[in-house]
């Protein structure tokens, strides 16, 4: 991804207040802040950061607003990707020995939850504090969704999911819940509550093309590890692989279409980034005519 | 315990408000909403919910706003229930097998995510939306610095503590972290934030006690788990059983009197039902004179 190079000076922010927000008044050989820093440290796209913090820059959020609503979605997605290594023993992460890996079970999980509560911890720098109920209520709603959706998923697995639209409701829960919220908080923030239904629209109809998309990338492995994949989703149905490749792809192009469309209505074209993410997305599918049987 | 008449329909708005927090928008059969509310079923002292309820009323909360911070204080500490289950891998909780052992380790974990996010999501109730940023900041103190000791108190278990001192500053952070809250909350929430170093040294000073005297009931069964335990801490610098006990419990006494103490500065007897808990695990302690040497 491309960050906008305005947003560098504020993203540096963020990492600095998620650090300082992961620090609890303990001895510095803590395992559990070692490893929180760990996997900060690690790197990875910040996109939820940068998604909010754009947002938030259009939308006119002054600066320590839009760096503290951005480390608390940027530490919930990561309190969830570490907790998810460990449920699926996932043993690498951003190129390095996923935390569980490292440090144990029990310091992975305390590690999510240092995040999880951080998050909401980063809400303290908010001078405005008018705007908190319905931030917190936005979060915890957000949150929530994504926590229960871990099971969701897991039975999907296990039982062999056959209906692709049962796939794109757990899609929105589990990647879609948490891309909402760099689009909400601002909206919310800025005065503009009202506007949070397009904004999940787009959210969520990007998660669930990215999530296809991904799917694409990864069928083999999904197949081997036994993880839900939208293209078995489809094969169980009777559709060959070839052909189910090619309907996930008309699909993801149809969710893109409609995120494009759900961010026009958007104030202050604050959708502007996950506009240049749907479109560079479009652009490595193949170019097809759409089938619209199963549109 | 006996909680004061006048907090039953208190406490049943607290378990109410606890329950609606914990339940995500998903369908009614997902796991991890089943086994939160398993869990708060199966009942519990609800102490921290009490001590919140009870310095709240005192403090001259409106009820929306003492139920509030109950439920907050209670979730938290119920969270990190389920998870130490987890970690300890205690089959039972509350005479029912815990929520790993009924619902697997991945929906536990969730399970306490859900419980950790909907604390936070307890505070979108209060009205006075100036006294969040106050409330976060302890919140989110507290929960990391209980969050952390799970990786102090497993060190000193597998290296053998025989350090007094450190094994008390590991029952104040374990213990105590969560014990503060409900009075910490209570006093920021009725304009006392000065008077918080107090509540915090007679909530932590009473942990610390409460903790030997659970140390001295399960001296054998942590034996035999390997569990830190104040008397073999002190059985390490090569005391006796006997004496160790009786150390351990003027050790405790002494704990009891300094968090006594510390209530009376409270404003409004805040403190009044901690005063009633430590009198009460006072007279379950045998009467001895005070061993200075160790004091």
């Amino acid at each position: 991804m491309m960050p906008l190079l305005n947003l560098k000076t504020d993203l540096q922010q963020v990492e600095e207040l998620m650090l300082s927000q992961c620090d609890p008044l303990t001895d510095q050989t803590n395992q559990c802040r070692a490893a929180v820093r760990s996997h900060l440290g690690a790197g990875g796209s910040r996109l939820r950061a940068l998604l909010c913090l754009d947002a938030g820059r259009r939308l006119g959020l002054a600066k320590p607003e839009r760096v503290s609503l951005a480390a608390c979605c940027e530490l919930i997605h990561n309190a969830s990707l570490v907790q998810d290594d460990c449920f699926d023993r996932e043993e690498l992460r951003r190129g390095q020995p996923s935390i569980w890996r490292a440090y144990g079970l029990t310091v992975a999980i305390c590690s999510g939850d240092l995040m999880l509560s951080a998050a909401y911890g980063c809400l303290t720098k908010l001078t405005r504090s008018e705007i908190l109920p319905r931030l917190l209520e936005a979060i915890h709603g957000q949150t929530s969704i994504v926590i229960a959706s871990q099971d969701c998923e897991q039975k999907a697995a296990s039982e062999g999911l056959s209906c692709l639209s049962a796939y794109e409701q757990i899609a929105i829960a589990k990647s879609g819940a948490l891309l909402v919220l760099p689009l909400q908080l601002p909206l919310i923030a800025s005065g503009h509550p009202a506007a949070g239904s397009d904004a999940r629209r787009l959210a969520e109809s990007f998660a669930v093309a990215y999530q296809m998309w991904d799917d694409l990338q990864d069928f083999e492995a999904d197949l081997k590890a036994g993880s839900l994949n939208a293209i078995s989703v489809l094969m169980r149905s009777g559709i060959d692989l070839e052909a189910a490749r090619s309907l996930i792809e008309v699909r993801a192009q149809y969710w893109l279409g409609y995120a494009l469309q759900a961010s026009l209505t958007l104030p202050s074209r604050c959708g502007e980034l996950f506009v240049q993410q749907a479109q560079s997305l479009l652009a490595k599918l193949p170019s097809t005519t759409a089938l619209t049987g199963i549109c």
